[in-house]
């Protein structure tokens, strides 16, 4: 479709047109069981409604909607996927209820409102992809008064953790940069050119890409060291672009006694883990059957494809059993590509909730999603 | 620069933004001493003369040609490096000569003609990236009548090889198509969707991710087979656009008697290879003090940044010593990428350069470059 800028396909919307990517979400057992359970533990939401299902992908949901007794369900795709979902739905006979288009949801048009907008939107640390956009556009245009939005709400969640991928991290920088004073000299003894003049750009370089990277991880619950804060928590039914264009929060998470037991040991924070949940609870008027909840929290032995999101702390900070890591996060999308994030976090070791107690200044670090 | 679409940035120019990126190519000590050698052994091109840099990346050449006497340099680059490459010119003390210009050499404007023209524009196969396009509005553009080019002409082969990758994806797209069928019955079974449908697309899918995906190799001498064939030479003085935008070959290669010395012995031939090089030789009236040569062919313990591009052949071909692998090669641009190619090869044996000997028909295979 050609409301879609160039650039936009070329870096987004590109891997969801293979079947192997739309595959790996498909074998996401706790996203799928979740949107299978929130329609048909709800079945009532959806029997003789029209649906909209905004990017529909492989077309799984928008067939499921159907099995579930929509009267019809509305698959929209931007990317050539669009073909498969229609394959699909015919060869599972709801052909003549799900029709699938192939176009953005921005540039749609319908000939009707729609009961309920099912969307599986959420990227990485939730607003990663800058996909709920997309919905919110959807709502606006075209979900009647009163209607549903399946998952109906959201939460973005950080918590003090420890990780090896720091120290792992700061080593592997360690190599490049020795590796570059080696470089730097054998580039000048074998061509006559001085590259001491960029050691600080590549250094500054080598750091993003080390330390300043958001990594995707799948953190174990042993390796969370206090309690989560939620930094956002929206309604989807009133939730406006602004307030998710950029998040601004404040936060404080309690550190737990060790896992050892030794109540006077120091705490090492060398990571702050991001995650997010969503919910499914029916409509602002009409609760749901059976409310469903899916969560990317670290969980033993289950991991979606979303894993956690880690942010590097580097220097560590340390902290007693009962005090806090308080601190700032700032979410904002990246200049040149809005779909990617930059996140700003202010960070200190507290006494209490309230950071007046902090002993020095908090220590701010930078990350960039890729 | 507004020029550049945005695509086109997102895709291409980005990774050249990173001096990660420079550095991996100042480290390919063939590619490096090549380009050294071609100026400070043909000194007498670039003293007290007006230089034009197409791409200067870090600013390597262009401090080169200015180390070497020329009186201006004007080095051109479209990303973000352009930045460290006047940092550098400068820290050399080249600054005065050194113009760096941070732009497309398509929206470039020069108060004046330049002498030479020295670019490092190719990519893998030569072709891939279609820089050279930016060469020759350079040279149409900019260069004096007689001027010289730097290299001045290049040539892209082909020849039939042994390799174990063949069959290393072959049986990887035979692990994902089975794993396919597994996880078609998961997700009947617990979804109640039944995918079959999509099974023959994502058969094609894999196909083409596996076994038609151009492979980068460091490919032995002893992987090569038979004589190689040219199937492009070009002097950069004359050749224009249509001329490399597509290219249409026939070639015959003879293959080798067997290493194991048994000539009966039937020879396997599961890839064509292909690499290209390029020759400095100065301008077309006045020929290089001494001719430098960049070859990527196969060879024994030394690799550049380019490795050989292997093109898998599955089922493999066979052929005896003496006899040809003959065909036809079409190189021409993605529609949707004017940078990546698509190459299509017709292939068979035949007892002779004459393919009207061949036994049947070609054998046709279609390979992209990612
Ligand atoms: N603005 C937009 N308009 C239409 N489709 C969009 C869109 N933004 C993202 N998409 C599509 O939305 C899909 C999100 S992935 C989810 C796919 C499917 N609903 C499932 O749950 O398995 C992708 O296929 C992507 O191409
Ligand atoms: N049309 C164009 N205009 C300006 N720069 C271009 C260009 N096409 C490619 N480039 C730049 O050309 C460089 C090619 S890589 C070679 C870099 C350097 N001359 C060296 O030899 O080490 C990249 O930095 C790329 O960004």
């Amino acid at each position: 479709p050609s409301d879609i800028t160039d650039s936009d396909f070329a870096n987004y919307f590109c891997t969801y047109g293979f079947l192997y990517h739309q595959k790996q979400m498909l074998e996401d057992t706790k996203r799928m069981r979740s949107y299978r359970d929130s329609i048909f533990l709800n079945k009532k939401f959806f029997q003789d409604k029209v649906v909209l299902d905004v990017g529909t992908g492989s077309g799984i949901l928008a067939i499921w909607c159907a099995q579930a007794g929509a009267r019809k369900v509305y698959a929209v795709e931007a990317t050539g996927m669009a073909a498969n979902a229609r394959v699909l739905a015919n060869a599972n006979n709801v052909g003549h209820i799900v029709e699938v288009i192939h176009s953005t949801v921005e540039a749609l048009e319908l000939p009707e409102k729609v009961d309920c907008i099912i969307s599986e939107w959420m990227g990485y640390f939730l607003l990663r992809e800058s996909m709920l956009d997309a919905v919110i556009v959807a709502r606006d245009k075209f979900l009647k008064p009163g209607g549903s939005l399946w998952p109906s709400h959201a939460r973005m969640y950080v918590a003090p953790a420890s990780t090896a991928m720091t120290h792992n991290k700061v080593s592997a920088r360690g190599h490049a940069l020795d590796d570059w004073e080696q470089f730097k000299q054998s580039t000048f003894s074998e061509y006559g050119v001085d590259l001491s003049a960029l050691s600080e750009y590549y250094e500054r370089e080598q750091t993003e890409y080390y330390m300043q990277t958001v990594q995707w991880a799948e953190v174990g619950p042993w390796q969370l060291l206090g309690k989560a804060a939620v930094i956002l928590d929206i309604d989807l039914a009133t939730v406006t672009l602004p307030e998710i264009t950029e998040v601004h929060s404040k936060f404080s998470c309690q550190l737990w006694p060790s896992q050892m037991g030794e109540e006077e040991e120091e705490i090492e924070v060398s990571a702050m883990c991001g995650w997010f949940d969503v919910t499914f609870k029916g409509a602002p008027g009409e609760p749901a059957t059976q409310e469903v909840l899916l969560c990317t929290a670290p969980e033993e032995g289950v991991c979606t494809h979303w894993g956690q999101s880690l942010f590097l702390v580097h220097p560590a900070l340390y902290g007693a059993a009962e005090e806090h890591v308080s601190g700032t996060i700032d979410v904002t999308r990246q200049k040149t590509n809005f779909r990617l994030l930059d996140v700003c976090m202010n960070l200190q070791v507290t006494s209490g909730k309230d950071d007046a107690t902090a002993a020095s200044k908090p220590a701010q670090f930078f990350y960039k999603f890729e």
